[in-house]
């Protein structure tokens, strides 16, 4: 999807507040956000935003001189989570719909998400789990899901943030056995975003494939992905994908794509008639079809 | 006083919102925007927040070719303030200490502010007025204001927005018979603040001399007003500035000055200990000795 210009305020402040996370230097910040406010100034706007945040990231990344700006934030995500992964993963055995408490909790962890939100905010991630298996989610969506994964002979699965993916793996021990796994991840430091290393510390190369995509943007910008993703992208007979940058990514792709995220932004809500904090189990054609009985004909 | 990291996304997004109010255009809104970034990015922040918003004010007249993009937000303002106006006079009059009561309605009147809060809020405008009377103000400082008026022989009274202007002549009626009045405005319209031919529709020139001070910024930066108002503000024995913008421009400087206003940046309420929403009665060497409290040496 394109970026909007409710987008441009957004980009700014997302951009203060990472450059507070990691450094405490108000001169260089400065330095840092005056750079960052002339790249927005020239920014195309019918690219998408997690487009421009990964132009932000790449700036916030050299001005301070450091590769990956929130391994600390990401070690914390993968310790909360990995404390918690036990119990869940009891819980979901518990349950007479275990997929659907599986889909919920891979939701749940989408909380975990230090790019629109840049504080760490123990009572919010907490709420994300408890509720987890109370909040609102189209069960319909869930049961179309649970059908795609047992006619699929592949799917990708694309992550979205470290310690999100501790519960991604929850759902994956959830797909049936026959099904072939493959766990797309960024190929560097991106926000919080997973890589490789961050698959592997939630133990997800023990039960699935896991392939970088090539790139250091939030999300999935397929022109910038790799060859080897992009063919791994096109044979899937499935893709699931999480998270609302790979949401804003591949919304308006030309094939059958999953997605499951929470709704962290005000335009996206808008533009689809959801609420900000919405937990949601889509499909590119159900997106099509949202937007086509809201405007009959573009929007 | 100086503008703050902080200051540069709420910059974008009350740029973002004046323009919305005033243009529908997005790809003029687009251009205008970047226009925008690009000036906050070569702003020296060692200068006030109003002379960021002055520059990108008129950046907006300019780009979207109007020379007063608030007369009709300005038009309503006016409207409104004089439909409540004699039941306030009357309200004012039968309190046991109406001085008191024209400060806290004068105040009041600041909730019309259309730089910081962009869209017209009817329960917030309400409810500023109907809880008027019973707002928690320093009492004490409205004491020492009132001394104050009756030891001075004349005052300076600056204006912050149109509206306000109504609720502000309140006040001036309060203040004693003998003290000679100027009401400061600006020279062309920002935002919604007023000019002297608001204050004349405020009925002000009726009861006060009316000078502007030869600028287009908001709040009141010495350096760029007229010589005449520069005079009339060195030789005034008391000075009452109304509202964020004239604190903004002159809480540093080197005389004594009455500030009445809301609090609407939170900045402004964690610099000084103040809460959002809040309404202040204050002075400059006040505001200096809740620095000198707070940090020991320089804040």
């Amino acid at each position: 999807m394109r970026s909007s210009l409710e987008c441009i305020p957004c980009f700014v402040r997302q951009a203060l507040e990472a450059g507070q996370q990691v450094c405490d230097d108000e001169l260089l910040l400065e330095k840092v956000m005056k750079r960052i406010l002339c790249e927005i100034s020239g920014f195309d706007l019918s690219l998408s935003p997690p487009e421009m945040g990964q132009k932000i990231h790449r700036i916030l990344r050299e001005e301070m001189n450091v590769l990956d700006p929130y391994r600390q934030v990401k070690e914390n995500a993968s310790m909360v989570a990995l404390s918690m992964v036990d119990n869940i993963r009891q819980l979901i055995d518990e349950q007479t719909m275990p997929f659907d408490a599986a889909v919920r909790f891979s939701i749940a962890g989408n909380i975990l998400d230090f790019g629109l939100i840049s504080a760490w905010d123990d009572s919010k991630i907490m709420d994300s789990f408890q509720n987890a298996l109370e909040k609102p989610v189209d069960s319909k969506m869930i049961q179309q899901l649970k059908n795609a994964v047992h006619k699929a002979e592949n799917v990708l699965f694309l992550a979205d943030n470290v310690g999100e993916t501790v519960f991604d793996k929850l759902l994956i021990e959830q797909l049936p056995d026959h099904l072939d796994v493959t766990y797309g991840v960024k190929a560097s430091p991106v926000i919080n975003d997973a890589t490789e290393v961050d698959a592997v510390v939630a133990g997800i190369d023990k039960i699935a494939r896991v392939i970088n995509n090539g790139t250091d943007a939030p999300g999935t910008p397929l022109e910038q992905c790799s060859g080897r993703f992009k063919q791994c992208f096109r044979s899937a007979d499935l893709i699931i994908a999480k998270g609302q940058a790979n949401f804003e990514t591949l919304n308006e792709v030309g094939r059958e794509i999953y997605f499951l995220t929470q709704i962290k932004c005000p335009q996206i809500a808008r533009y689809y008639e959801y609420e900000v904090g919405e937990w949601v189990v889509t499909t590119t054609s159900e997106l099509r079809n949202i937007q086509v009985v809201e405007s009959g004909s573009e929007r």
